[in-house]
């Protein structure tokens, strides 16, 4: 069975938000690949938008999504990276679909400010949860049901896990290949990856 | 004075070895900019490529560079990532790219396997430098005049700085921006990345 990771991407999406995870479970892949080069792929991850139109991440990287939100394979694990998150709040299809996804898929999981659209879809409710540094008071206000946690490199709550600011999410995708892939896939992707991982 | 940043991609460019350098430097003017929000940007960065058409980086990650390097503003700094470089070291459009635009910039900085590339260019003749640990041997072993150093975060050699693989463009980055920019934005830029800067 390959696991499918998903990345959703939008518009002034932060850059590492989406890339170090996307980095770490590619290179989980290669790695695997390596091992059993017979095999069939095992890891997949690939990048979603609410269209296949080129976007604009943060600083002006162009990015062409890999598939729409509306026709993509089963996703194992969905990542929604932070940045620019306030419009997305208001963009129902997004936050919908998330809500939807998320009742079917083994992990959802946010980075930096991405924990916005989790909380906004409902899916922190009654939960532990952390976002970047600069936005929790932000987060705390807005979302009461969710309990903002401060120094924390990355909440697992079971099926969602967040993570702190930008880089963090480089340390929860680590955690995630650990927790779906076993500690030592995820010991040779930080050494492959030459990453200090805060395990 | 706008001090310039251009990123080389090319197709199976390694995601983090372009994303982390780009995530840096955005950081840094985006810090720059709420200091002194009256000022005309002070610091830019953008990616360039042999051509302007969209590109593969590793894993299937589709980028549209913002410049090709038939014309592109003049850079202070070049940063050439890693990734699948054996194809490009056969590029004499762009190595000689890289050999022409090295004589003008500030400095010329490389990624992981990206140390092939200015090697080839000549840029690296006498001089110590670092690439990703599974590659320092072929490194050494091609380009004889170069000394290769392990277990270095980054080398710099005034002129022209090499990284180690992947992450470590990471802590190369912020070293620049300490470099050209001083100490106390660099900080601020590792802290708003939430990054544990080697530094």
């Amino acid at each position: 069975m390959t696991l499918t990771v998903g990345i959703l991407l939008y518009n002034e999406v932060e850059v590492l938000d989406f890339a170090g995870p996307f980095e770490v479970f590619n290179t989980a892949r290669r790695l695997k690949t390596r091992q059993q080069p017979s095999m069939p792929p095992v890891l997949e991850v690939f990048t979603l938008a609410e269209t296949l139109a080129p976007l604009q991440a943060r600083g002006g990287l162009t990015v062409q999504p890999q598939y729409a939100i509306t026709d993509h394979p089963p996703l194992d694990v969905l990542i929604i990276p932070g940045g620019v998150h306030a419009p997305q709040l208001e963009r129902n299809t997004v936050i919908e679909w998330i809500r939807r996804v998320a009742q079917t898929t083994k992990l959802t999981a946010s980075v930096c400010t991405g924990a916005f659209l989790l909380a906004q879809a409902g899916l922190l409710d009654g939960m532990q949860a952390t976002t970047h540094w600069e936005d929790q008071d932000d987060m705390q206000r807005m979302y009461p049901a969710v309990s903002v946690l401060s120094e924390q490199r990355w909440v697992d709550s079971g099926t969602v896990i967040t993570s702190a600011g930008i880089s963090a999410g480089i340390d929860m995708s680590l955690h995630i290949v650990r927790r779906l892939e076993g500690a030592e896939l995820a010991q040779k992707t930080a050494r492959q990856m030459e990453f200090d991982w805060q395990a």
